[in-house]
């Protein structure tokens, strides 16, 4: 039998993790993917060198997507039956710090993290009808505090990504992005490092926590109720203290907006 | 001891492949590719249910960075050596279709293919000092040349994405995306699956293309000269026929051109 556990050397293994209840305000989120971890049923092997049985090891990292994030964190407003649409509206602006661009029922906007997104995040999908979620208030604390549960919990010290479904300018689809870190470098900055051939690179800073993000959506599925994935082998040097504020670009320093 | 052979159910892998040589024009690169995979040191392990021993299979998603197809089919340019930034700019202008913005040394442009990038993808890292790359003519052709080859050397019917690395507006740092695909739908539409909930979902279209892509690069290293990542485990409903251009949003419906 294939042991996950263990992925060969430079390779990257992406692993949902199944047995999570329906998250609900006030739960502990940490808490609640320790003891999905720690299950036998769909969660990847445990192994005799994890702590307490689970499937979690120092050195992995664990993608939370921001709407079990939000619930748990209280961050769903239900929406007036009488005017949803004009309610809606007004909470993509309040969450908003500026709108650049509407159209139709869509608005773009910098919400007040800096983030650029649809509708400020305000997402109605996933909740139940008549309601909708917020992002939450600060989700590099949101992960550093699942962080610090799954390390009390279970003795490892992982990373944690909180991901959300963002659209971008130019090209179709929606990606996953990071919008909280924590244990994890948003950005890995090549600067100085020299390519195969001796040259300076060009490009200099990745967005591994995107990319992050990216790969986990891969094995989460839209409407499977996957909201959390754990990704092993990623680079030692990444797994640092990281903000996803380093993912901000300045207004002044950006070309859109 | 473990084997990359099979994922779990679920689950994901992504494996650098190493053991590709240097690659010039003219090479054939799936041939190339055969190679290494056929090869022992560094791939994912072979196995008896992998043909003719290869560590690759039906189902897998090859990735192979632009650099390397650009090589090949000789998109590389030298640059005149009395005036090579002259030179670069004039090579940005014939490859774009139009300039959306400039600043400095840097030029925001839409590609004759629709993608929008900075330079027009024209690149002067990891090829000898005075020449540069351009993007491949037709990166869904080049990828279906890939697949071709290794489903003529190896039997085996694998997906192929050609990645590039761009920057996006409103977010620093750079992330690998899908600039060709044979075999692997660039964008996998959900309209009309209903999430959790019974609700049909609001965001419907999941550009997977991009984030195999993102999720490669995670264990390419743009520094360590490993062009090929293979990713097993996708979805078997995803391999189909689709092209980058359906990533491509048409100009008319995208707010920040």
């Amino acid at each position: 039998m294939n042991n996950p556990g263990q992925e060969p050397s430079g390779a990257l293994g992406v692993h949902p993790l199944h047995g999570l209840p329906e998250i609900r305000e006030g739960d502990d989120l940490g808490t609640a993917i320790a003891a999905a971890a720690t299950g036998v049923s769909g969660a990847p092997g445990s192994s005799a060198t994890s702590p307490a049985g689970s499937s979690l090891r120092s050195g992995d990292c664990v993608v939370v997507t921001q709407k079990i994030v939000s619930k748990a964190e209280g961050r769903v407003v239900t929406l007036d039956a009488s005017d949803p649409d004009m309610q809606r509206r007004a909470l993509i602006e309040s969450e908003s710090a500026r709108v650049l661009r509407r159209r139709g029922d869509l608005m773009i906007t910098e919400t007040r993290h800096g983030f650029v997104c649809a509708n400020a995040g305000v997402d109605a999908s996933n909740v139940p009808d008549g309601s909708a979620t917020l992002l939450p208030l600060d989700a590099d604390h949101s992960a550093g505090r699942i962080r610090s549960a799954l390390s009390r919990r279970l003795g490892v010290d992982v990373a944690v990504v909180v991901s959300d479904t963002f659209g971008r300018p130019w090209r179709q689809g929606v990606c996953d992005v990071a919008i909280g870190v924590s244990g994890l470098a948003a950005i890995v900055d090549l600067r100085g490092s020299l390519d195969g051939g001796g040259r300076e690179l060009e490009i200099t800073e990745v967005a591994i926590a995107d990319e992050v993000a990216a790969a986990a959506d891969l094995v989460m599925g839209k409407a499977r109720r996957v909201p959390v994935a754990i990704v092993r082998g990623l680079d030692a040097a990444w797994l640092r203290e990281g903000s996803a504020r380093e993912l901000v670009r300045p207004a002044g320093e950006d070309l859109f907006r």
